[in-house]
């Protein structure tokens, strides 16, 4: 997505650590026009599938995720990390290892939110060695849902989490796939 | 509100503790043409205000917030919880009483993206107690920028958290008050 790759070249910024902060539109501050255009191009992408329900993640894939939601139409579902005591009844849960908070989390989802009959497009921010997204797969496949793709904004490429998981047959749309990053040079895939 | 009333009589559920679930629509699985009927009426209240952003809290408060910056054509801005990698720079910081999860959390939003000269309106599902309402209003305070009020979705008005905001002369907005709740009965505010 050409425009998304512009404004990652101008307002994104790489940190230590394969960090790419792009805080500014994204993921703190949000630039909801911007990702209005993001919702279409996903719509643009799964037109022909049979989508029912947006899975994601808590925090920074909600905002995403219902902006994107009006394209398509379907309602919202987030897990959430850790135990709430807001949640009750039966549950899907998960572990998924976080790289960038250096720790294991449990993502939870109730069950009543996904259904065999359901068919999920995930959304979320960042795909980067594909932890939490795995995640979610997992969630999807046990609730006997069928997972029609996922939909990224920003890919680290260099990171491989969604090579693995195209070589597995999942469907991965990245929207901007990052293969290689410094502080004064950033190369999108092709 | 009379949608939202009705709605959370419908499908809204009391549990012990005095929580009131609304993960059906609200804030688990969200129905996303019926957040946009609430940005409609957040934007119908706050129509004389200046607003030039909308800060809410993570998680659940993200998606809301998008949904009703569509109405306001202005950005989101999130504050996160707890510290994060993945935030440098100066930040804003406070700390917020969580009586649901029953602990001591940082409140954190980058400098940056709070300027003195906004506009601000605050954007959150639920005000109980309104310990977070406060955490954001501090930020508010801190940068300087002008409080043009708080739009939530669900108050309960009997833990008065929103009252004694609106005694220090903040503009609370609720689309709906439940000014009390049972296994049986919940009465809204007139």
């Amino acid at each position: 997505m050409q425009l998304l790759k512009e404004r990652i070249l101008k307002d994104g910024t790489v940190k230590p650590g394969n960090i790419l902060k792009v805080d500014s539109f994204l993921n703190h501050q949000m630039d909801i026009p911007f990702i209005n255009e993001i919702g279409k191009e996903f719509k643009r992408r799964f037109a022909g599938s049979p989508i029912t329900k947006i899975l994601t993640i808590e925090a920074s894939g909600i905002g995403i995720a219902c902006i994107v939601a009006q394209y398509f139409g379907v309602p919202v579902v987030f897990a959430k990390k850790a135990q709430s005591l807001n949640l009750d009844g039966e549950m899907y849960t998960t572990k998924v290892q976080s790289f960038t908070h250096k720790k294991v989390y449990d993502v939870i989802l109730s069950k009543k939110f996904l259904q065999p009959e359901d068919h999920v497009l995930i959304i979320d921010d960042f795909l980067a060695n594909g932890c939490a997204l795995q995640g979610l797969i997992e969630i999807v496949d046990t609730a006997g849902a069928t997972l029609e793709g996922a939909g990224i904004v920003i890919e680290k490429g260099f990171q491989h989490g969604g090579d693995a998981l195209r070589e597995k047959g999942i469907r991965v749309e990245s929207l901007a796939i990052v293969d290689s990053m410094s502080d004064d040079s950033l190369t999108f895939r092709a």
